[in-house]
């Protein structure tokens, strides 16, 4: 990086040129994005055109339309015309409606069609994230025609691992992958070959499902159809890859009470990650003032016993940790599919038991704890009492809340620690102070 | 399913075999996984030899330890010399000693030491899931004699789509892909095609790593090297897909204070389940005893002021969602690699001004909230600059100490939610009690 600068500097074309050469577009896109503009414009020009376009399709959107403004109206549309389609739909879907409308006319009709079909596609759907270039074959072709018919399409073709088999409607009907053409004899027919049995999704189907898809079966794409079975795209393994990375961010992001990242922690300005953490612990706040409320109601009990005070922290702290394991189980399990929401019962029978068993195994310590300091037995079986419901309804209503959040359509993510947590204070206190009138009289 | 199980015991056999050929592997696996062990040896000797293999590729280690001892034993050393050879380490892993003594011996020589190299790495190294049915190329070969070398090794490889080429010491020189076959001349020589500068991994390198390499360059597999830069396997993307998922249940699982589980839910015992969130719940549960000592530290000014005792919930319970959020947030960008415990400078400064901007804000509802039904204003300013403290602190906490655990090589995931929360329930009362003695002067 500080040696591409140096050269870059220097002027020292030629060399920088080999440097390149030995450098992946993803790393020449790295240093790319680190450039000023006009070191940025100067080495872009200097990479050979089928370099210069997949290094293209690794930036990020900002410096895509960063780097498009910087390059002359011809190599701009060329890039826009050439470059990966789906890379190009996600450019568009963030650019400003100005900048849309500057580089929409340096296009062929063709690819802006192209664009405006993807644009419309439902956010995060199969439609929204696949790419139009798939490889695709008629089913009377030989191996041999298929073959050369390949190395016509292979350059503007996302894979050519996968050839998907049309019919005269674009309905698929079967799909072949390259390693069979290999294999397979020059005389043989595409027809006898193809799976007829092929695995697709919908346009509208959620893009963590055609992930979980890829991943489930191994495949390298999947082909995305229409409501009439006619192929529209496919989605690559590569697409999942991100996808996965995505969602699991966005899940570990609203477990800990935030709103999901757009983008990268130091992408991210001061101000947007304080807006995205203060709203739910606003929210969280107000929720928790009512502890103040249930512990006002209860001022005659710790006015007579200010000892009772004492395991407040300890006992909807449990409370909370049981909370948040539970919760944390159960939403990691349906986010990979190996829980559903028809297993609610299957899962609330276990849960309920490790809520009883947890909570009783806890609670003799909170029994022990108490009478190591405050030699009263009636104290602390207030505790340990306390804890053990505490735990018990703290684990049982952590499971029970994202499955119930599943049913309802609702990301169950959002029902994690602090969430359960804060649920649990207000529960926790009653339960305590419940069992502290009874025993104790108070 | 249902129909298949119909068809068995029908012992309506041709039927069964057309129902099978319309299916994936990946589906007859979950069938058999599911079937009695009669059914399943029925059911699995029905299946095309091909088929077979693919399905039992897809099989849980347990299912094929299963159905190996009850496949004949021509069958069986026929499956363990045939599957993939990464499965097979993985399946060896699993297996209890006496039963690998007994299969070992129906594998050839060479399938015996492939298993007993891969068994030798170490855990979750790119070693250890590595397979080393990679297919490599000599320099020296046609384009066309490469194509029939590949013909003739294309069953027995994970993959053909990238194709290593290695010199007489088996040292990686270079790669090429099959589209790059394809494409190019009959007559053209593998050393003109092939890209020299080959990314790759090391034998030890961690299978996180490899994971993300694999997703940064949206590479189909990655070569694995020995330290003299041998070739000695393969890791593909479907392994990283794996990786990426069971790292993620990992760490969602640290996070909320529990072991990491090794099985899916539904096949994990109730008592394993227990004892993978006791041992937690109990090492918090003793930490947070403290708060009692701390607690009764302060009886005095409990006593003096037992309203004081109201906000205790809203402090520290606010405090943990602040400390959650950071940490939370800090653990994933170290997880994804977006951020390096090299930033720790550049992230802490940010966390710091988070903290102050996020405890003055919310120092400011606790103070109305007091207000609101105490109408004292000492009391008012006690929770409100107590709040904005223990904010303050969870925050910083929560960013540095997941930081701090990456630079001393433990997993940051660890350092999540309920950690920071027993932490700040310590120093928030601290800091709560400090600020009511000064302001307060109880």
């Amino acid at each position: 990086m500080p040696e591409i600068r140096k050269l870059l500097k220097e002027n020292r074309i030629e060399e920088m040129k080999m440097a390149l050469e030995n450098l992946h577009p993803v790393d020449i896109a790295s240093i790319l994005a680190n450039l000023k503009d006009e070191e940025a414009r100067v080495l872009f020009r200097l990479l050979p055109k089928d370099i210069a376009l997949e290094t293209f399709n690794e930036l990020e959107e900002e410096e895509e339309a960063g780097l498009l403004s910087l390059l002359g109206k011809n190599y701009a549309a060329e890039v826009l015309n050439e470059m990966a389609a789906d890379e190009r739909a996600d450019l568009f879907e963030e650019m400003p409606t100005e900048i849309i409308q500057r580089f929409l006319p340096l296009m062929s009709p063709e690819e802006r069609a192209d664009v405006e079909k993807l644009l419309k596609e439902k956010e995060n759907s199969a439609g929204s994230i696949m790419t139009t270039e798939y490889a695709s074959l008629r089913i009377e072709l030989t191996i041999s025609e298929a073959l050369s018919s390949i190395r016509q399409m292979a350059p503007r073709k996302e894979t050519i691992y996968y050839l998907y088999v049309i019919d005269n409607d674009g309905k698929l009907i079967g799909v072949v992958s390259l390693k069979d053409l290999v294999l397979g004899e020059p005389s043989q027919k595409i027809g006898e070959l193809m799976h007829p049995e092929v695995i697709s999704v919908r346009e509208d189907q959620d893009q963590e499902e055609v992930a979980r898809l890829i991943g489930k079966y191994n495949f390298l794409a999947v082909p995305v159809v229409d409501n009439k079975n006619k192929l529209s795209g496919i989605v690559t393994v590569d697409d999942s890859l991100d996808i996965i990375k995505e969602e699991n961010t966005e899940d570990i992001h609203k477990m800990a009470a935030m709103e999901a990242p757009e983008e990268e922690y130091f992408k991210t300005s001061f101000f947007v990650l304080a807006r995205k953490r203060v709203l739910w612990l606003v929210v969280l706040l107000v929720a928790l003032t009512f502890t103040g409320n249930i512990l006002k109601g209860y001022s005659h009990a710790l006015e007579a016993l200010v000892a009772l005070a004492y395991f407040i922290p300890l006992l909807i702290g449990t409370g909370g940790n049981a909370g948040a394991q539970s919760s944390a189980t159960i939403i990691r399990g349906l986010a990979t599919g190996e829980l559903s929401s028809q297993q609610t019962f299957r899962v609330m029978r276990r849960e309920i038991g490790l809520g009883l068993l947890l909570g009783a195994i806890l609670g003799c310590f909170g029994l022990g704890r108490v009478l190591l300091t405050e030699r009263s037995l009636l104290l602390g079986l207030t505790v340990g009492i306390g804890l053990a419901a505490t735990i018990a309804v703290a684990t049982i209503t952590g499971a029970f809340i994202p499955l119930l959040l599943r049913r309802m359509r609702i990301d169950p993510a959002v029902a994690a620690g602090p969430f359960i947590a804060t649920a649990i204070d207000l529960a926790g206190l009653i339960i305590y102070f419940q069992i502290a009138k009874f025993l104790l009289h108070v």
